[in-house]
């Protein structure tokens, strides 16, 4: 255990707690109530806001813009791109979530696009989303990945190297990467693979710690340790997902800074 | 204790269960799950219908008329004006959710042009969204209302008669007023601020007891006081927010008369 | 109980759980979440997708399409006859949902033009709205059936026999009428009818369990009776709609194949 990461973990999350930051979120119909549920758990404001009238203005007052295209639709990705030069502009971070890439060539289109035009601070996927946007062959069915990718830290970071952001692969073990720093993150249960916006709600948590900590790489590490310990305090509790996510929920709201220091397992590999 | 206001309460919650009302909702896409269920577990039937081809068609069948801008864009604001003109011409009453107005000008905007093209029957927000419509300044974070203004009162009475509608602010004393009543209501627990979509689910509550009750000032003080009772018992049940959702559904369902006309704190201050 | 109906349904379910088959849904936005994860449970994996850039591509990797159209607007209807033609040159089976038809002319109008259109597989709704689809008086009141149609046996046949389809009409007794065949199913709760989407939820099952049984009237039997059988299980731990959900989800999640071949209760009458 790194005690010392461990503490700047607690400490971020402190500071959510604290500051309780806006995260403006463009994203998906499925997931909709419960990003902005666990956003509120954790201790930030949530907001929701994707018409062409408003992104920009929404955007300037959040700490951090949430893309997610897990239902995309032409007119909610020029919103994105609106809110994402917003944000660019006034140097507020971008978390990008690319649901489903790699299933249709549009989803990985319009992924590549927001990467390209934009400057990202976080990409999440899982393996399969992100192995398609690096060039592998992940395989996608519908949102989920299948199978693993070979060499996903090779992957990330290039893809951290190319896009010079943050690159996150959700797992059983997550991996982090940046230009100079590979971290991995041991927390989570497998419950979180029975419910539906897992994923979803693991990038608006890292959209609420990058919103107070300009360390993204640390930030995002942070958030997934968080959100991984809240699932395995809650499975303790859990008979099936319905009662999973119920405690899951109250496990994020309760998390204390003792259980965080005591629990989170980021292991810092480079 | 206001038993006669209790009892009255009690029997606008009883009209509901019997005549079953249909509550047509053009709302947003964060909570609509969770308003439509609000509304079957009090006893009415929620509708969500949005499209310009049905609209008109569909609160012509209702007991009233929910609009909230929570993730509003354009076409659905024609199709909440559509509706609402044609809810105006059948005498069937109209609840406005201001979500988020001040936050940005679009809301703000929106919420106005609603206000003076529409009757409102009833205009429900926290005070940082009531502040802002009533001119003064209200402060928005996203959609959370952050401090409160000054002599809410007075905003709800001037706001009340501008436009001819009841006008309610949401807080820890719900302030309801009309040309010639305020009540406040006390019921609530702290716990409903920890989850998104009480406020809209309240606004909700508040078409089903006015699908029933002309009175409009009465059946919003009637509707926030049964839901806000139905929170208090479900928070003894709750370990968190997630418990605590799954307390609330339930208590509202199970919400007696005798509960009611015991539990309700309604006071009627003119 | 028929113990080969019984066997013949837990065989298609533990199929499901093998096959993992992709169901895409084109639906309405407040039943997303509950249908993805109602998805997940049983075993299949759901994905939503209805921008007209990408919907064909996504039915081409699915074993079935269900449309629903709780929400309609004329784009996405766009895209559900889009994917509707890609499933049906693929023989993918198309589970049609008509929620509200009946309630606006618009909802009725759509519901048969799907059906004139596409050759779908499997038509789900009450028996108000397939009252309505079959020209005998079904009422409807938003979403909700509102009394029962007379003969409804001969009302599906003869909607099976024009469109050449199973239709189902969900009820506490279910009807699974196709052209040679009558099943009825006992299997379910009342407190199905306090939440809202419990019909979308169905119809998402019967999605499931077509991905995977090109005997679609035996599917839709088979997944109406393992869906109410997990009802009756979690009925017995609720205390109210809030708790029935979280358990109802829990049940679908842990259901067994014995507990399949003992619980269902499908009755075949032609």
């Amino acid at each position: 255990m790194n005690k010392e990461i461990n503490k700047k973990a607690a400490e971020i999350f402190q500071r959510i707690k604290k500051q309780k930051p806006l995260v403006h979120q463009i994203t998906n119909f499925v997931v909709m109530n419960d990003t902005a549920n666990i956003t509120l758990h954790i201790g930030a404001l949530p907001v929701m806001a994707h018409a062409k009238e408003e992104v920009e203005e929404m955007t300037a007052m959040a700490g951090a813009l949430v893309l997610n295209i897990g239902t995309l639709q032409a007119d909610w990705v020029e919103s994105m791109k609106l809110a994402g030069r917003k944000a660019n502009s006034l140097g507020i971070p971008i978390i990008l979530d690319p649901v489903g890439a790699g299933a249709t060539s549009y989803r990985t289109k319009t992924s590549l696009e927001l990467l390209q035009n934009l400057q990202i601070s976080v990409l999440r996927g899982n393996s399969g989303e992100i192995g398609v946007l690096g060039g592998v062959r992940g395989e996608v069915k519908g949102v989920e990945s299948i199978g693993d990718i070979k060499n996903p830290e090779s992957v990330a970071c290039e893809l951290a190297k190319k896009y010079g952001c943050t690159v996150v692969i959700s797992g059983k073990r997550d991996i982090i990467a940046d230009l100079n720093n590979i971290y991995y993150v041991d927390n989570g249960h497998e419950l979180l693979t029975t419910l539906t916006g897992t994923g979803c709600m693991a990038t608006s948590i890292i959209g609420a710690f990058c919103a107070v900590e300009k360390d993204y790489s640390l930030a995002a590490a942070s958030g997934l340790a968080v959100y991984g310990l809240a699932a395995e305090l809650a499975a303790k509790k859990a008979k099936g997902p319905g009662s999973f996510k119920v405690a899951f929920f109250d496990a994020v709201y309760n998390l204390t800074t003792e259980e965080i220091i005591r629990g989170v397992r980021i292991v810092k590999a480079k």
